[in-house]
C-alpha cells in the first residue's frame, strides 16, 4: 500500500526508448494489478505487444488476466500463433475461459486450435457450465494424490506438478476407482513423519459442492466453515474441479452488488459503473422506473377518487408527502434489514412468523414514536403559521387548538398506522419471495414502496373522512 | 453441504446419559460452528459445561469462539481457573479478544489474571486497538524467521512452532534488528532446496499496513491483490502482527451490511438482525424517520403555497404520488450505483466530473423514456375514465384530446425534468459526501429522495402555473 508511484508517462517511456530492463524492473517491482491499471490507457496496442515481448511470460500470464476485455482483444489480434501459445501455457485455464467469455467466436476458436488437448477440453468444459453455477467459477487445476501414497511420495508429487496448478495448500486424495476419499493440507504433509500412509493422516469429514450448485451457496459455505479451497464434484460424485477463495470472494461482490442494484430498481450490470456506457446504465434503469410508474396508478386513482377531501380541507394534501415518505422509508428499513439477513443467511424462510411478529413489536415502538412526534411537529408548524391552515384564520378563534389537533391527530394517526403495516410488508415481502422462490432483493426494493404508498393514502382518507365528517 | 443431521435432541440426549463416546465422534463428524448453533440453544449451563469437561479441548475451544456472548459468559462463570487456562491455551488471541469485548469487567480481569505473561501483554495490546482498525481485527501468532536461515532451518521451525499459529501459508522474516525484510510461503519452501538460505528465495516486496489503518482499506487491498495474509506494522514499521483473509471476509460482511443499513436510513447494528431486540431495532430506525419528517417540511411547505393550484386544478393532486415516487426512484437508482462503485473503490472523489456528465447523458435517455412514456400512460388512464378529469365532462368535448393532453403534457415535462435533476443529484450526493469526508451511503439513502421530492413538486407547480394559466 505504499510503493513509489509508477505512471503512465513513465510506462511508456521505457516502451518508446525499448528500454527493456526498466521495463522487466517494472514487474519485479510493482502488482500485476497496478501495471493493468495502466496499460489499460495505453492506446497504440504495439506498445502493449512490445511488453508481451519483452517481459517474462509469467508476468505478462498475469497481466494479461487483469487488462479490459477491449484491450485483450487487440492484443491477441496482433500475437502470433507462438505468442499465443506461450500465454495459455502460462495463465491458468479458468483466467482463459474469463477472457473467452467476452471475445468474438473466430478468437475464441483460434484460442481452442492452438492450446493442446488437455487444455483445449478442460477450456471446452468451462466454458459450457452455466453462469452462477460452481462450475463456472471452478478451475480445473489441483493437486490430485493416491490414498496409498506416503507423506514423502505426496511432497515430492506436490514438488513435481505444484507450480502448475492454483493452489497446493489443500490437496486432494483419490482412491483406485478415482473416487474423492479424503482432503490433506500442506501444513499436515509438513508435520508428519515421511513414511505415514496418506489415509492415516487424511480428512475424511470435508465440505464439497455439485458443480451444478448456485454459486451463493458455495460462497455461504465458504464463510461459514473459514475455508479456502472447496472440490467440486459431479453428478457421479467424481472430483472434477477445485473453487478457491479469490474467486468466491469476486462472486460474494458481486451477488452483493446485485442486490444492492435490484433493491435500488436497477437490473444487474454485466460490468462495473466505469466500464458501462450510459446507453447501458440507462437500459438498466428505465424499465424498472415504467414498471413502477404503472403500479402507481394505485395511488392516482386514490388522490383521484378522493378529490372532494380537498376541496373540503385543502390543507389535507400538503401531507401527502410525509405520509408517503414515512410509510415508504419504514417499509423499507424493514425489507433492507431483512433482504440482508437472507442474504447473509440469517434468516430463512421458516423464520417467517418470527420476523413477523418482530417487525410487529419494532413497528408499534416506532410507530408511537413517530406518531407523538410528527402530532407535535404539525401543531408546531400550524400553529407558528409555517403552514397556513385556512379554518384557523388570521385571528385565532377560542378553539384554534382544537382545529390544529384535529389535522395533527389525523396525520399522526395516519403515520402511527402506515409505519404498522408498511414494517409488517417490508418485513413480510422478501420472505414470501423467497417462499415463492422469487429474488427477496426485487420484492424488498421499490414494491414495498409502492404497496405502502397506496396503504397509507387509503387509511389517510379513510381516517379524515372520519375525523373531518366529509360526505 | 451434505451431512446427515445433528439435532438438538441427540446432543441432550448424549449429555443427559452421559454418553461421552458419541459426543465424541459428534465433533468428528461435525463442523464445530454446526455444533455451536445447537449449543446456543441449551439453556442449561451445566449441560454445555459438561461437554467442555468431557470432549477435547482443541474441539470445545473452537466450539466456544462460535458460541454467542451470553452463552460463553454463562459458561465462563461456571468454569474452574484450570478450566479457563485450558480454554485461552487452546485458543487463538484475537478469537479471546473478541469474546473478551462482549464480557463484564470482573470476567476480563478474571481472564487476564489466569493468563500467562505473553498471552496477557497480547490480549491486553489488542484489546486497547480500536475498533475498525487493522490492529483490531490481526492476530499476533504467525511464524517468524531469521534472515539468516537455511530453507531446511525454516522448515524444521515451522515444524516446532507451527501448529500454535494462525496460519504457516506465509511466513515473516526479520534481520537481526527485528525488521520485516521479507515474506516466504509455505509453497517456495517446499520448492526450494534445503541448503539455500531464506534471502535468497524471499519476497521483498510485499503489501502491508498500519496497526492503526483503517479495516476497509486492508480488506480493499486484499481484493485487490488476491492476498490471504497481510503482515500489520506499528509506526515504527515493526512486525507486529497479521491480518488473515477469514477476518478480512467477515469485514467486508459487515461494511457491507452498514452500507446497505444507512442507505435505509438505519444506524449500523451491533448485532445480527437475529440477535437484535425489537427495542433495539426500533432505537436504530426511529430517528432517522423522525429526521426525515423534519427535512420532509419543505415538500409541506411546497403543497401548502400551491394551494390554490389544486382548487382551481382538483385533478393535479392525483398525480403527486407518481412524480414524487419516480423523481425518488430515478435519484436513488443514481446514488445506490455510485456508493457502490465508491465501496468497491471503482469511482473516486476526482472522478465527480465524469460521472456526473455521465449520470447527465443517462438521465437525458431515462428521462426522455419516461416522460414519453408517461405521456401516453396518463393520456390513456384519463381518455378511458380510470382517472377522473371533470374538465371533460361527461360528454366529450370537441376539444377533450387537447385537454387531456395539458394534463399528460404537464405531468410528463415534469417527470423528464425531475428525472434529470434526480439523477445528478443522486449522482453527485454521494462524492461531494467523500469530498467533505461524510459517509456516502448516509448522503446517498432517504436524504436523495427528501430533496428530490421538495425539487420535482416545485417544477410541477411552476410548470402548472404557465400551462393552466393560473392565478
Amino acid at each position: 500500500m505504499e510503493n513509489n508511484k509508477l505512471t503512465l508517462e513513465m510506462l511508456l517511456n521505457y516502451i518508446h526508448t525499448k528500454d527493456v530492463p526498466a521495463l522487466r524492473s517494472v514487474f519485479e517491482n510493482f502488482e500485476e494489478i497496478d501495471v493493468a491499471e495502466l496499460c489499460d490507457k495505453i492506446e497504440n496496442p504495439a506498445d502493449l505487444l512490445f511488453i508481451f515481448r519483452t517481459v517474462k511470460s509469467d508476468y505478462t500470464a498475469e497481466l494479461f488476466a487483469y487488462l479490459t476485455s477491449s484491450q485483450q482483444e487487440k492484443l491477441i489480434n496482433l500475437f502470433t500463433d507462438k505468442q499465443l501459445i506461450e500465454l495459455i501455457k502460462n495463465s491458468y485455464t479458468d483466467d482463459i475461459v474469463d477472457f473467452l467469455i467476452d471475445m468474438p467466436a473466430n478468437l475464441v476458436s483460434r484460442v481452442l486450435n492452438v492450446s493442446d488437448t488437455t487444455i483445449r477440453s478442460d477450456i471446452n468444459r468451462l466454458l459450457n457450465y452455466k453462469e452462477g453455477t460452481a462450475g463456472s467459477i471452478m478451475t480445473t487445476e489441483f493437486v490430485l494424490l493416491q490414498d496409498n501414497m506416503t507423506v514423502n511420495d505426496a511432497l515430492s508429487t506436490i514438488r513435481k506438478i505444484g507450480r502448475e496448478k492454483e493452489t497446493i495448500s489443500t490437496n486432494f486424495i483419490v482412491d483406485l476407482k478415482r473416487n474423492l476419499v479424503g482432503i490433506v493440507s500442506i501444513d499436515d504433509l509438513i508435520y508428519s513423519e515421511p513414511e505415514t500412509k496418506l489415509n492415516a493422516i487424511m480428512h475424511s469429514d470435508f465440505i464439497t459442492t455439485n458443480v451444478n450448485s448456485d454459486q451463493e451457496e458455495v460462497a455461504q459455505a465458504f464463510k461459514r466453515y473459514d475455508l479456502n479451497v472447496m472440490p467440486v464434484l459431479n453428478d457421479d460424485r467424481r472430483l472434477i474441479g477445485i473453487v478457491t477463495i479469490d474467486d468466491v470472494m469476486d462472486v460474494i461482490e458481486q451477488e452483493t452488488s446485485e442486490d444492492i442494484l435490484k433493491m435500488a430498481a436497477i437490473s444487474p450490470l454485466e460490468d462495473s459503473y466505469t466500464n458501462s456506457s450510459a446507453f447501458t446504465l440507462a437500459k438498466k434503469s428505465l424499465p424498472w422506473l415504467l414498471i413502477l410508474i404503472v403500479l402507481g396508478a394505485f395511488s392516482t386513482i386514490i388522490l383521484n377518487r378522493f378529490e372532494h377531501a380537498f376541496q373540503q380541507v385543502v390543507i389535507l394534501a400538503a401531507f401527502i408527502p410525509v405520509l408517503m415518505d414515512t410509510g415508504g422509508n419504514a417499509g423499507y428499513q424493514s425489507s433492507a434489514l431483512i433482504t440482508r439477513g437472507i442474504a447473509l443467511n440469517e434468516i430463512e424462510k421458516k423464520d417467517f412468523g418470527h420476523v413477523v411478529f418482530k417487525e410487529l413489536r419494532v413497528a408499534l415502538l416506532v410507530g408511537l414514536g413517530v406518531g407523538l412526534f410528527a402530532f407535535l411537529w404539525i401543531f408546531i408548524e400550524i400553529a407558528t403559521g409555517i403552514i397556513v391552515y385556512e379554518n384557523i384564520g388570521a385571528a385565532f378563534s377560542s378553539t384554534w387548538w382544537l382545529e390544529i389537533s384535529k389535522i395533527a391527530g389525523l396525520v399522526s394517526l395516519t403515520l402511527f398506522t402506515a409505519v404498522l403495516l408498511s414494517k409488517v410488508i417490508g418485513g413480510s415481502l422478501p420472505l414470501i419471495a423467497i417462499a415463492i422462490k422469487k429474488d427477496p432483493a426485487v420484492m424488498a426494493g421499490p414494491f414495498v414502496t409502492t404497496i405502502v404508498d397506496a396503504s397509507s393514502l387509503l387509511l389517510y382518507f379513510l381516517f379524515s373522512n372520519i375525523i373531518f365528517n366529509l360526505y
